[in-house]
């Protein structure tokens, strides 16, 4: 990795556009990732798509203030930037490939954040095999603003859509659900209420938000095994990302309040949550695990993957005909005002 | 077209993030772009790249307060941010296709500013043949902040680098130097400072400056004679943009400062525009023409290009193998302080 680490007090305006991207981005991520015919330096970079696959891109953003706070690890921030846009290709079953990052900062803005920054993107192009390849920094007179746009590649015509699912394939999610709004919470102060709740458990809730693990692997064995019929992240809650796959394929769901696979942390917390507990654990966000449909015939592939990739993948409800979410808790309808994150 | 020009008195916090890419951004572009599997409204855009062709990406961000205020004419920033990305695609020898925007915008911008930028953004969709594929949008407490990714495809292994200036070629220009200074100096209210300039030479500066028309025919016509080397937008200024193509090319120039091109109203200011008017010229930045280099065998079929093109092509100087960038005046070296616009 071509990242280079050494802290200083020196501020990025010391460095002007193009020495901060020499020394700070210049080289990041994976060194081997294929395809790269020219990266970082030129008016565009040059990307080879294999003859066989399509191209996956999608561009996230966060913003200093609504996205995370002066407090939070920039190295932290590095690995989250990129991994809810790697979410993405997850969530399309695509292999991520390369990235472009733009970045407006304030010039009192500490060189050494923007170090730590890189080396925390660094990591996640490491583990995921994503490399830099173009991008571009400027200034701003308010909060930094980070957008990195992701790419990847998937089999062509096998990117799986938001669109495809059909009425009785059944609702499956990774993972659990609501850590990361726990964790958000606690890092806001906000009292978690929860007697039952320990150190060790808010700091499970912390990790959980601060470092998402973007499901790539899942994303591409549902494409291997083709058993998925619809697909998308859940980065807005549970309730509001089933919605948005729903409307995509013109269809509706019904999910058992009973199914939804939670932590042990989560469920100490859940007994001592008082009557919006659920509401948190299912609107909160950024959960960044996958929400999936599978036709009743494909079911029995299901514990094979999740064995194989050692994360739980679990049921929790039914693509139906009549639009609309409807949560049941032991056949009894619930209602829940809200349904995700909201951001103006 | 599917944007939409509804202009009115609500402000964007009114539709929230989604809505406001459903009423503003979706539809953006040419409606007809080849190579779309999956466009807005997925978790990523599923794209076609054609087998016998190279991928080519780049990302620019412009910031409120540094690259406009809020005195722009959002339809035109939305041309502007366009073209700049689409100048970078230009100078690759690229045809353009695809693009993602994100966009973090202060809750009280009112949605007619969102929309007019998205007419904007529409108009040079339309024009240079590129449809919106996705991206997101976000609040911000700070100034508004547009990241265009743009797509552009190239012959394999066609693209025109930086990198591939020889010692001997000749350096051209397209179009006219410096008129963009004087368009964004006029607009700061600076005093231009000539009296042999008229009020539509003024109009005409301005006009440069905030309508930069990308040289995509150019780039492709370099790309199908295999007339040029090495090639960069000029976005900082000639001094500076040549002195980046040479040193990825590990090379110099002498320039000839007589021959560079100037427009008539450009010609009339400098005769009234003090010692530092050819600096204000050659370093004032956001020409957006191409600066591109050709072997001494292959300078006959300049002019038929330059002709069918409608579009001046003028022989600026030599590659040389002394590195660094001069500067001669009559066969006199020059100095100048100072090469391009610096960020921070």
């Amino acid at each position: 990795m071509g990242v280079k680490g050494v802290a200083n007090d020196r501020t990025v305006s010391s460095l002007g556009e193009f020495g901060l991207i020499d020394h700070c981005f210049k080289g990041l991520g994976k060194t081997d990732v294929p395809g790269i015919s020219a990266g970082v330096g030129d008016d565009a970079a040059v990307l080879l798509v294999p003859r066989t696959q399509d191209l996956l891109t999608t561009s996230d953003t966060l913003v200093a203030g609504i996205h995370f706070t002066q407090e939070t690890d920039p190295r932290l921030l590095g690995w989250k930037t990129m991994c809810v846009n790697l979410s993405d290709i997850a969530a399309m079953g695509g292999e991520p490939r390369w990235c472009l990052l733009s970045i407006a900062l304030p010039p009192e803005t500490p060189l050494a954040w923007v170090e730590q920054l890189a080396l925390g993107m660094d990591d996640a192009g490491q583990r995921y095999g994503v490399a830099l390849v173009g991008g571009d920094t400027s200034a701003t007179s308010g909060p930094i603003v980070l957008t990195i746009s992701m790419f990847g590649v998937v089999g062509h015509g096998r990117a799986i859509l938001r669109s495809g699912a059909e009425v009785g394939n059944r609702i499956f999610v990774s993972g659990t659900m609501g850590d990361s709004a726990l964790g958000l919470r606690r890092l806001l102060g906000v009292d978690l209420g929860g007697a039952a709740n320990t150190e060790a458990d808010g700091t499970f809730f912390v990790d959980r938000h601060l470092k998402p693990s973007p499901r790539i692997d899942l994303g591409l064995a549902l494409v291997d095994a083709s058993v998925a019929r619809a697909a998308i992240d859940i980065s807005d809650g549970l309730l509001a990302d089933a919605g948005r796959l729903c409307d995509a394929s013109g269809v509706g769901a019904d999910l058992d309040l009973g199914k939804i696979p939670l932590s042990p942390a989560a469920r100490r917390w859940l007994e001592n949550g008082g009557p919006d507990a659920w509401q948190t654990l299912l609107t909160g966000g950024e959960d960044y695990e996958l929400l999936f449909t599978v036709t009743p015939g494909a079911l029995e592939y299901i514990p094979a993957i999740a064995a194989n990739l050692g994360l739980p993948l679990t049921e929790v409800g039914v693509i139906t005909e009549q639009k609309g979410i409807r949560v049941f808790d032991h056949g009894t309808p619930i209602t829940m005002q809200g349904s995700g994150f909201k951001h103006f």
